[in-house]
């Protein structure tokens, strides 16, 4: 549940539907704001509530987007929002719009990589509406369920945590840019992540299951604009360690042919559906050994201070503020 | 969740879905093929969740749809779904796909048509995504719930069993075919169905705590696509009675304008948001006389029949075949 600015002003339009047209009701506990809508559903567990549109040419391009990858990723953007809430999901029901010219093929081909990954993470999905159109367009509505009293929030951030970040960063957006050039004859695993992303379900889980949560989030849009999510809702300030982020290995390569700078795409891509989180630093070290003894790489990568806004110590000591820009597509 | 042909076979697709690609969990009640999916949420309740789209110049046309008449049928299309499995609306989240050229104020039609009708119903609107695209389209999720043990399914007809609908029929159709013609000064009672349905979540809650529910669908492809859908899924036929069904006052008037058989939008006519339901023959006049009490017509129009197909008795007292066809967008 990201938003992205349409030609008038996101935080505008934003702000718009929250103040004035939000509804609630009593079952209601987290509303617009957050990865995934929070309700109560009994005394032990929340359900949790997301939705997320892929449109063609805006999200992704069927020149280098195969029909499978295009399923998988519309599901893993959703398993991700759940994640991101320490939540497990549950069931997803899907809207596709089709375009004349789309043959059952190839949608056969979106249902087929959704339905592989929602069975890896044991997701019910089940059908949902289907509509013509003039573009493109899938839209995946997923149900979850968290601990009712460990939910890990944007606003859940706290002075003295630690930052961590799963994985590595920085290689979906050098995929896609590899992707969109004309530069042939790379290696499949330079666009991996930008075309099969992993939802980090089961870390999310591990982590709900032995710490009380704090903030998180997922990365969507970008590093440092998640940052600025957690910092702003949580009031909080962030300093990071430049030299702790863990920059992916495909995305120095890419930017060697690019000719870019590999933090760029580390701190400014999108769709890395890697996990953003804190703890308090103690924690953080278990949460590290405990993840990676799970598979699963993770890098603290600096600290929550009080105060506000997100700074980075670079290799000079120098101290420079980290912009809150992320990856738009548009 | 309706299903329309797309330039590819309806049920082709369809079934290539259903068969191939659903995945299916231990939480799992009914997948694909009613109106929302139903899944165990405790002993004793039910979670349902329905998705649906709407599409600019296919389910509607901005020339004659206000910004918050298209936010209150694209929220009352899914309440009427959730209402067709006899449950309570929840939560609802948002996606709404923004072409260039439609300004704030637009969209804050639409959420202001969306969020007056989830007051009413008392559903949490919670945001959601907001993206770019070339045509205006709103996708809305929506969560619900169900007593465990008595959820309306198209598969629920029994033979003996009288079939009922809430409301008036043909007066939606009727009112779009006005909305499209050039015949101007109408009186807006004439569109009023059509722009501005209320789903009968009331009546179906109402229906849910007085009786073991039998079979259940909302009307949003036209009555016969609708009664169809219930023989099929229930292995039963059906005989209407043609002097019983509740032909709208507007869609007469409609039909002398348009020159046509009112009985064509009565049967083929989509989007009209009301129950058709099917109990047994002492219950069915109990229902109809507690809906009345509160306020909503209801008639019983038919019977359930062992076999298959659906059948009209008219004046004549012949008895013809009613065609498996309904409202289609394209």
């Amino acid at each position: 549940m990201k938003d992205q600015k349409a030609g008038i002003s996101e935080f505008g339009l934003i702000d718009i539907i929250k103040r004035r047209y939000q509804t609630a009701n009593k079952g209601l506990i987290v509303g617009i704001g957050d990865d995934a809508a929070v309700f109560a559903v009994d005394k032990t567990r929340s359900g949790l509530l997301t939705i997320d549109t892929l449109v063609d040419k805006i999200h992704f391009d069927l020149a280098y987007t195969p029909f499978e990858a295009l399923g998988h990723k519309a599901l893993a953007a959703n398993l991700s929002d759940i994640a991101a809430m320490g939540g497990r999901p549950v069931l997803a029901v899907v809207s596709i719009t089709i375009p004349r010219g789309l043959g059952c093929k190839d949608i056969a081909k979106v249902y087929a990589g959704m339905g592989r990954l929602a069975k890896k993470h044991g997701v019910a999905v089940c059908g949902g509406d289907t509509v013509a159109g003039r573009e493109l367009s899938l839209t995946i509505a997923v149900y979850g369920e968290a601990r009712k009293n460990n939910i890990g929030l944007r606003s859940g951030a706290k002075a003295g945590d630690a930052i961590l970040v799963t994985g590595t960063l920085g290689s979906s957006q050098a995929g896609l840019e590899i992707l969109k050039s004309k530069i042939k004859n790379q290696k499949s695993k330079i666009f991996q992540k930008h075309l099969w992303p992993e939802p980090r379900v089961k870390e999310a889980r591990l982590l709900a299951s032995k710490f009380k949560l704090h903030g998180m989030i997922d990365i969507s849009d970008g590093l440092a604009s998640e940052l600025h999510h957690i910092a702003r809702e949580s009031r909080v300030g962030m300093i990071i360690d430049q030299g702790a982020l863990p920059v992916a290995e495909e995305a120095v390569t890419a930017a060697n042919i690019l000719k870019k700078d590999p933090l760029e795409h580390c701190l400014y891509g999108g769709e890395e559906y890697e996990l953003l989180f804190t703890l308090p630093a103690r924690q953080a070290v278990e949460a590290r050994i405990i993840l990676s003894r799970a598979g699963t790489t993770c890098s603290i990568i600096g600290q929550v201070v009080k105060g506000n806004g997100v700074r980075m110590i670079g290799s000079d000591l120098k101290n420079v503020k980290i912009p809150d820009k992320g990856y738009k597509h548009f």
